[in-house]
Order: structure tokens, then sequence, then C-alpha cells
């Protein structure tokens, strides 16, 4: 069973609750906080995007097709389909020749409301590009681009049906995936993610082992060391671009920088690697509510392990105690941590 | 501990899943079934909308200004804020002589998507018409023009305020709940809903109790009684009004009638009225899913409890076993409840 991590206090009662599981890890492997279950596989979703760009950069595919650190952060992000964002991913697209109808992601409206409704007002519809997914996508399009070069083929036949365990692309993922996170990915659970990728169950120890090595190199190949150093710089200098405006993930790098790589899965699964303390983190909650579960239980993480003065500590009140208002404006309650919630420094 | 009442299962694991109670009891307040701890309060919120018209109808405000069907209905709504919704809202407000401005529900864009977007495609903005409980607040409105009258009162300034718990239309609103619930909510706990007015903290079992009275008649007063039934007919007559498009409340009294009335709440809650059985049912889930988790949990109650033909079960097929598609349309997952959860007929 469990702790709660997390409650929502409205008027003079805690109204909703959430459990979970916490794993705070270094690139040994060695346990720094275990709250809950940290050996029960849990799917990863999109948290481990930074871990799936490796091969991207460490392929050489990056630096072949010219992709700048907005391009990289993409590569990393949940965005929430702003301008910026969709621009970004067609042009990454242009640099191999390419745009978004191969892309295998599928189709949504912006998370990011109101550029959903200034398309509506355009009275156009969303495309593959503004899939929260589409950076990651054009990534593994330009990794599929470099190796169809090298093996002489058609890059747009290649790529195709990329999104498969079984294309070559997504061999090369999964397997820097597993190499990252020390975990079986043969024996491990199985799905299929929003954007039609696999997903594989992994335990919240693996997963912050992972992010401590994304966050150190320690235990990484020398490419995929290099890779990871190139993605966080890349994401701390353009942190609009792995989420955006408002959101958790960009908030927090444009204040902390390439002190915090953190990244957001859906249900309730938070990572990020903590380079200056060389530590990984991993988060589920059990019910599956990231924005406003998980996030708080990483904020509360960041406070502990990584605030250092007041600064950090303003940039983090109201991602550690989040008022909520109601539609008149009126605060009528507060998600905060559990009072029994410890993370040691 | 509450048991774990639905599970989302994705490829070969369960992802995430969620834990909550159920009450379901008689009008004698006698249990039929418990699961989990029934005797927390919890806050109702939306779902005791029901309960909360009782006065409009049996004051006679409701007769008064000639409410039909669909304004009843709308009144007990959590809308989408579809077009036929804030028309609604809006037609009950010019039986009195007043417009959206007397709304002190606050404004927030239709959660119904579609109407979200022509609204931004004709660039317009929301209004407090389009506020899920426009429906709620304009039956309080009426309530408030009557009372003004009886008491030789101009309308409008009577009514102003009428969110607060001192104000004599939020007594009656609330004096109501108490006697239909038999709790004592002068020392319940109390916090502010989304829509402004008071939220009292009710345990399950006092909930249920309250339905059961709202499906039966019995231990309510002549007026309300008779109001119950106007309620619930108008409700069976009129399911669009009291959520929308393909939402849960519409789907399911579309098919049952009025051999069900069920109401969401927000952060988990759900209560419902079985009358060919005699029972109420209310439901929390502890981390506040209404949507995912609640609705499955009410799907299956309904099925053990009203269910008697494969019509009523089609009818509820994709309620109790949810399937989660992604967004090309593959099915990834599903949601259904715990596989030990178990509601005797």
């Amino acid at each position: 069973m469990n702790p709660v991590l997390v409650q929502l206090r409205r008027g003079t009662a805690v109204e909703s609750f959430h459990r979970g599981a916490i794993a705070i890890v270094d690139a040994d492997g060695n346990v720094h906080t275990v709250l809950g279950d940290i050996d029960r596989p849990v799917y990863p979703r999109s948290a481990v995007k930074a871990l799936q760009a490796l091969p991207l950069v460490a392929s050489g595919a990056a630096e072949h097709f010219g992709l700048d650190d907005a391009a990289l952060a993409l590569a990393c992000a949940s965005h929430g389909g702003e301008p910026g964002h969709v621009a970004t991913a067609a042009g990454v697209l242009a640099k191999v020749g390419l745009d978004a109808r191969v892309l295998e992601c599928g189709t949504h409206w912006p998370s990011h409301e109101a550029s959903s409704r200034l398309l509506a007002r355009e009275a156009a519809e969303p495309n593959a590009l503004h899939n929260n997914c589409s950076g990651k996508h054009s990534g593994f399009v330009c990794l599929g681009c470099l190796m169809a070069r090298e093996a002489g083929s058609e890059p747009e036949a290649f790529v195709r049906g990329y999104v498969s365990a079984t294309h070559p692309v997504m061999r090369e993922v999964t397997a820097a995936l597993q190499a990252a996170t020390g975990y079986d990915l043969a024996h491990a659970p199985q799905g299929v993610d929003g954007c039609s990728i696999p997903t594989f169950g992994i335990p919240l120890r693996h997963l912050a082992h992972g992010f401590a090595r994304l966050a150190t190199g320690l235990g990484l190949s020398p490419g995929h060391a290099e890779a990871a150093r190139r993605l966080r710089r890349a994401v701390a200098k353009e942190p609009f671009m792995v989420a955006g405006t408002g959101r958790f993930d960009t908030r927090v790098m444009q204040h902390f920088g390439e002190r915090v790589f953190c990244k957001v899965g859906a249900e309730g699964v938070y990572c990020a690697a903590l380079p200056e303390r060389g530590l990984g983190v991993a988060i589920k909650v059990d019910d599956g509510n990231t924005a406003r579960a998980a996030e708080v239980v990483m904020a509360r993480v960041i406070g502990a392990l990584v605030q250092r003065d007041d600064a950090d500590a303003a940039a983090l009140g109201d991602l550690v105690r989040v008022p909520l208002k109601n539609w008149n404006g009126i605060e009528v309650g507060q998600l905060e941590t559990a009072a029994d919630l410890l993370i040691a420094h």
C-alpha cells in the first residue's frame, strides 16, 4: 500500500488525496529515498522522452541534419501545440525534406487552450504537428533518415512504420531505454502509448537510476553520455519547447536551467535528473493524476534536493502549494504534499 | 483504507487504479451495500443539485414562473455549455425579467469541446450562461424572485448575493439538503464550491439515504416529495439538459428514463436514486477522479441493481468497460471495475 503523497484541502476538510511511490537513486543504483513500492513495473509514458532521444544525438543524426537547441528540446517534449512548437516540428521535418504526413503519432487539438481556440477561430483543424509528441516523432524520423542513408534506402520508405517495436528506429530507441535503466525490456509488461509507440513497464527504482545516469553520464556509453549532456543543455536553453506557456517543466527549467531536468509523463509519472546532486528521481501516482499530484510531489522533491536560496524557493512557491481558485477567482482550496511526506536533503 | 474500485489496464499490466467507497441505502436508512468508509464526510459538490432544486419546485416558484421540463432538468444539471443549455438558462432568466448578469456562478468556457470551438470560431467569449451550473443558479434566482415577491421586495436587489450561506435563498437550499440527508450541516465541514455556493461535508451513508428519499419520497415533507417526483420526471423527459451530448448522465437516462436518476459531482462523487429498487447510491473516489472512475463504478452499480434485459446491458456496455483509444484510434487499454468488486442484486 503506497502512502498518501498529495492532499487537496477545501474549506475545513481534505476533499481528495493521492497515493503513490517515489524513488530517488544515484548513478550507482544506491537509493537515496524510497517511499512506497518502487519495484512494481510502471509505464513511464512520456517521462522518458529524453532517454528515447539519446540515439537521435548519439547516432550523429542531430548534427548531420543541423538540429538546434529548440529542435532537440522539442524531441524531449510533451508540448502544448502552441504555434512555436508546431513551427519547430515542421522545421525539423523540413530539414530531412519531409512534412507532417510522415508522422505516425496521430492528431489531437492543442492541449494549450488558447492555441486550440486560435486554431478554431481561424476555422483550421489540427494536424500531427499539434500532437504533444510531434517533436519526439520528428526526432525519430530524423534518426530513421540517417539510418536510411547509411543503408542506401529511400528515406521516406525506410521510416514508414517507425512506431512499431520491430522497426529499426524503434529498436534503437528501445535499446537506449534499456541501457539507461538497466531493465530487461524483453520481459517487461508492454503496452501501446498514446502516440502509438511501445511503452514498457519499468520499476521506479530503474527509472530513477536511468535519470541519475542521464544527470551524470555515469554508466552510459560515451556516445549516450555525450548525448545526455547535449539534450540537457538544449532543454535548459529552450525550456519553452519542452512543455509550453505556464507549464511545470517549462517554468522549473526557466528558473533552474541545467540544475534540473524534469519531465512529465501521462498517468501520474514524473522523472527528473538532478546533475548537481548526481541523482535521478521517478514518481508514480497510483491513480494516474499527473497535473495535480505528480507535479506537486516533483516540486517538493526539487525543493528538498536542489533549492538553495530564496529565489529558488520563490520559483517553486505555487508549485509546491498550489492554490485552487473557482470560477469567480475565489481561492477555495489548495493542493500540497502530505504533512508526513519527508524527503531528506 | 478504501478498496480499489476501478483499474486502468494497458497492454499486459494494470497502469493505474482508483480507491474509494460506495454506500447503497434504502429510504429507512438500512444499508444494502457498504464498500469502504461511508462515514467520513465528503463534499458532494454537484451531485446533490437535485436536492438543492427541491425548494424551487416546493416553493411554487417553478410553477409560478412557468418552468418546463427542460428548465427543471437544467436546474439539476452540470451541463456542457452547449447552445441548447445556454438558450434554456437564458429562457429561465427571461421568465423573471432578468439576464445572465444576475448569475453569480462565474464564467468558464463550455466543457463540451465542440461548443467551445464553435464559440471561438465566432470570435465570441463565454458568459455565465455557459457555466455548467447556470441552470442551478437560474433556479436559485427564480426561487429568490418568488421570495422577493412574497416579501414585497424588488427582485433583483433581493436575489443579489444569493450564493452566500446566509442569504434567504441559500438558507432554503441548505435546509432542503439537510432535511433530505438527515445530516446536521451546521456542524459539518464546509467549503466553497466551484460556482461559489457553500458545499458541506456529508457522509456517503447520508447522501445515499437522501437519494433513497429522492427516489421514493419517503421521509421527505409532502412538498419535497412531490418536488422530487417532478424533478425526476423532468430529467427523464429532458436528459440532454442534465449533462449533454455523449455524457454519462444523459446517456443513462436517455435509456433508463425514470428508472434511474443519476448525477455526477466534481472530485469523484456520484449519486443516484433508483426508484424501482427504493434505493439511493453514493460513491466517492478517494483521488477525486469522476470521469473515469466514479462513472465506471456507477455503471456497474446500475448494472447490478436495475439492469433487467439485453437492451439495458447494451446501454451500459461501454460505460461498464470503457475502451481507451489513442490518437490513432487504436484501443490501447480499458477501464473496468476491480475484479473483486461485488455489488449484490
